[in-house]
């Protein structure tokens, strides 16, 4: 009877481990991205130091979420929202994909007004642009490829959505709030045809309207916002009713044992300001003025939202198999906000396109680390797909994101190291040191391109004004097209951009106008071109 | 080593046993759920004989469902939409719910104008009266028990939905199109709430407000239902583009072989008319006038959505799983149109409260076969959650109805084998059968209880005033509260309720009163009040 037994046992080892295997289950990825939401507008620094702007926030959520995780200290976004949706949704550059600015609110309509020279007047200006053609339809589903000639699309925007692979893996995919990957019209703005088995709070289109809810069902609530009308004339603000309603959806995969992915797309702190009544006096009585509480309450009902949302996954016990993600589209909106960075949203300085990003993985990812990597929107479509264990997929596109969770994770043990043998004790040298790439996978001299060739008007708010840009490591070039003019920065230094050194360094500006240029060249980036010569612009390497 | 052969033989078949009870899957079901869609308003008769009427219509699809499944000619459904929705989510009766009419489009509303008589103008009468509480807030989901009275809602109507129970048994829950289980405002009215995983084309009201989309995003398409931008401009009829969706929606429950329930809750045939221009010709060309053709045309585009469906799940080789249940939420709105039946939508006469049925079950219900026995829309859920094979499931409410499925599989049966024998050879026969309690489960005689408390004014529309009636086997009593008035007749010879036999038949009716008076008392029915003396109107057994 021994072999029986042996044989019995075995058997039921096998049978146990498959049991096991089918109990396993791929993490859960929450992905909660934040509108306009800029890299100092939080109480948690994400600088080489607490900057002022840094103390007029006031959002412990996201602080105990950086003290459960790693930091991104140089993570990046496209200086507007389409752009940088669109490439998480692909994987794709935002030039090459001819996405590079937001969309209208509805299909066919180029938002590009005629160039005015605006904001940034400068009066030795003699070449007037004209925009170029670009994907102002935006992102096209695979599943539509057929039909790109009745959707009008002109480039490279097919592509297979990342959230379509999450599904046919198995997630449960949910879309909450904001979508901008297409305007409305078209097949990329509807979420179900982007992957998401659930679609709640979408709008057709960018924009929430309202965040208050005063009213039943008037211009006083949020009613551009679908499935919201339970929340009308209470004083639910929309982040919180999102917020809600993200928690809700979750209930059926948290029992059914399935993995999920859940988009929680905040409309916040997109314009108009919203302020939420919580927080709003809070800070007026700190002194602030009305119009800077409003904001700074916006911020804080958005560190809430986060707060509710982890509380939730760790009340159902899900907390230690979630990976969240703490991303935003762009830079802050405010360009007078944003110091020590210089602009803001739309622009390619750093005040426009550097954003908060913080990553926790429990057993993965190093707690209360700093990388200071430059990272970019295309990296979180590869990213995401390894952190779901799907390899070998096919896609229709070209991938030009990496991932980064080699970075995230052998490079999080890394710092924390470093750390451990005090080679870094203070903010400052956390957010200097380097993980080389032999750890991380991520060259952190891989250039970081953004590319802005559009002219968009907001009173008072220069350098929106057709530009590009290039990180390499330590160093920025910015090329303004206009004044056909390229300025270098070193960013180590000088992350305020105030210290234009192209004409001390031609060399080390030449070597990154190459590097932008021939980015550019490669993608078939979209440039405008001089209307009086109906020329293209020139490349910043053929100035 | 016999016996070790022996012993892994039995452990291989109890491990396939077990992969086989993985394996089986519940049964998908459809609910083809369509709007205002009459008894006689199809090609297909479920009178006695076909009918006027019938001729003029074209609806192939739902003839060859008829021709697999069962027809249900004695089904019935409230006289308006919102009680019936709400009581095949509930199992309760529509008096017990006490919604009893049709929502206003936002919550705190009562739809119910003022006493006029209007409609249906009798110059004897002298009492006005004033409409009952009832609940024009409509449905509560159970979740949302612990704010009822600040959602203001007064009587019986938390309760827990025949989705959620789907759902939390591991079902795939979609909604695509109409919902109108609350007035928008409230927590019934989302999709999400009643336990629907996948929310498409909902309005957050009743209304579609248009069935054309002839351009983009105004008021020549159909903006008020979600997710629907991407039809905006095309020649794409909302029916049209709600099956498109519905067909998408069910990639992901058939790709993981999860069981699905999808409720395609159909805007046609509701106004405003929206005739599809495919088929509008075809009447027009036979000599229908305008109005009709488009109406046809309507049905039709209905018919054909039915006909996309069906061979989606064809082609995906599923449809041999899945139970397909065609139904109407009340009788045809065109009170003209219903002939041989009195009056229409609204009216408790057969006109405003029969409706097509077909279940179409391979394997459970013998194709091709007609029941006779009354059902109503209270026997829904039980319905479908034994058809999902779901028991001894908890709820909030008190149930009403009575499972079908005994009578759908037993009783197609039954009459199959009638026929086989001959004892059924002509329609005439086949709807004057009768399925015995002891086959089917379900009493022939039982009382089917239709109750309008309201009146409701259309003109030229006379018979929406205040009325309930009760079907007991061929007998139907219809009480007309303004007249203070009982009318009876006899069904199986009189189907268009033209031949009142109250006064010669004193008992029956006598007898028919008491059990109509006696469910309006269990149920707590709300009645209308007499404004000169505040004292309610009486019961039928009180005249």
């Amino acid at each position: 009877m021994k072999i029986v037994r042996r044989l019995l046992l075995s058997i039921l080892l096998a049978m146990s481990l498959l049991a096991c295997s089918k109990e396993r289950q791929r993490p859960n990825i929450l992905l909660f991205l934040v509108d306009d939401y800029g890299w100092i507008e939080s109480s948690l620094a994400f600088g080489e130091q607490v900057y002022p702007m840094n103390e007029c926030y006031h959002t412990p959520n996201i602080e105990a979420l950086a003290s459960q995780g790693v930091m991104m200290t140089s993570a990046y976004a496209c200086p507007v929202s389409t752009p940088t949706r669109t490439s998480i949704m692909t994987g794709m550059s935002a030039s090459r994909m001819g996405i590079t600015s937001f969309t209208s609110l509805y299909k066919d309509i180029c938002p590009d007004a005629a160039d005015s020279s605006c904001g940034y007047a400068n009066p030795n200006l003699t070449d007037v642009f004209e925009h170029p053609e670009w994907n102002y339809n935006a992102l096209c589903p695979e599943q539509f490829a057929d039909q790109v000639e009745r959707y009008g699309l002109n480039r490279h925007v097919v592509a297979t959505p990342m959230v379509k692979l999450l599904r046919d893996a198995g997630y449960y995919t949910i879309h909450v709030g904001k979508a901008d990957w297409a305007p409305a019209g078209m097949p990329g703005a509807n979420p179900y045809n982007m992957g998401f088995m659930v679609s709640i709070a979408d709008t057709d289109n960018q924009e929430a309207g309202r965040y208050q809810s005063e009213d039943n069902g008037s211009n006083n609530s949020y009613t551009s916002v679908q499935n919201m009308a339970q929340y009308y004339g209470t004083d639910i603000h929309l982040t919180e009713a999102l917020t809600m309603e993200a928690i809700k959806s979750l209930e059926t995969p948290i029992a059914r044992k399935e993995p999920f992915f859940l988009y929680l797309g905040h409309y916040a702190d997109s314009t108009p300001i919203g302020s939420c009544e919580k927080y709003y006096k809070k800070y007026l009585n700190s002194g602030f003025d009305p119009q800077f509480s409003a904001y700074a309450a916006m911020v804080e009902s958005v560190d809430a939202s986060l707060g509710e949302i982890l509380s939730y996954l760790d009340s159902k016990g899900v907390a230690d198999n979630t990976i969240v993600i703490f991303y935003s589209d762009n830079g802050g909106k405010n360009h007078t906000q944003n110091l020590p960075l210089r602009a803001g949203k739309a622009s390619v300085y750093e005040g426009g396109i550097r954003v908060p990003m913080i990553v926790r993985w429990p057993g993965k990812v190093v707690a209360d680390t700093r990388i200071n990597t430059p990272v970019n929107n295309e990296d979180i479509f590869p990213t995401i797909l390894e952190m779901a264990e799907i390899d070998d997929y096919k896609i229709q596109q070209e991938l030009d994101g990496r991932s980064l969770v080699r970075l995230f994770t052998a490079g999080s043990k890394y710092v924390a190291t470093a750390q451990q043998r005090g080679l870094i004790t203070t903010q400052r040298e956390a957010n200097r040191f380097v993980v080389p790439k032999s750890v991380s996978g991520i060259d952190p001299q891989r250039p970081i391109v953004v590319h802005y060739p559009h002219q968009y008007c907001v009173e008072d708010t220069p350098y929106i004004d057709f530009m590009s840009a290039v990180r390499v490591g330590d160093w920025k070039l910015v090329y303004r097209m206009h004044e056909a003019e390229l300025e270098l920065y070193n960013l180590r230094d000088d992350i305020g951009e105030r210290n234009n050194l192209a004409a001390s360094m031609p060399e080390k500006r030449d070597e990154l106008a190459t590097t932008l240029s021939k980015k550019l060249r490669e993608w078939d980036a979209p440039m405008p071109t001089i209307r009086a010569t109906a020329e293209r612009v020139p490349m910043p390497d053929e100035l």
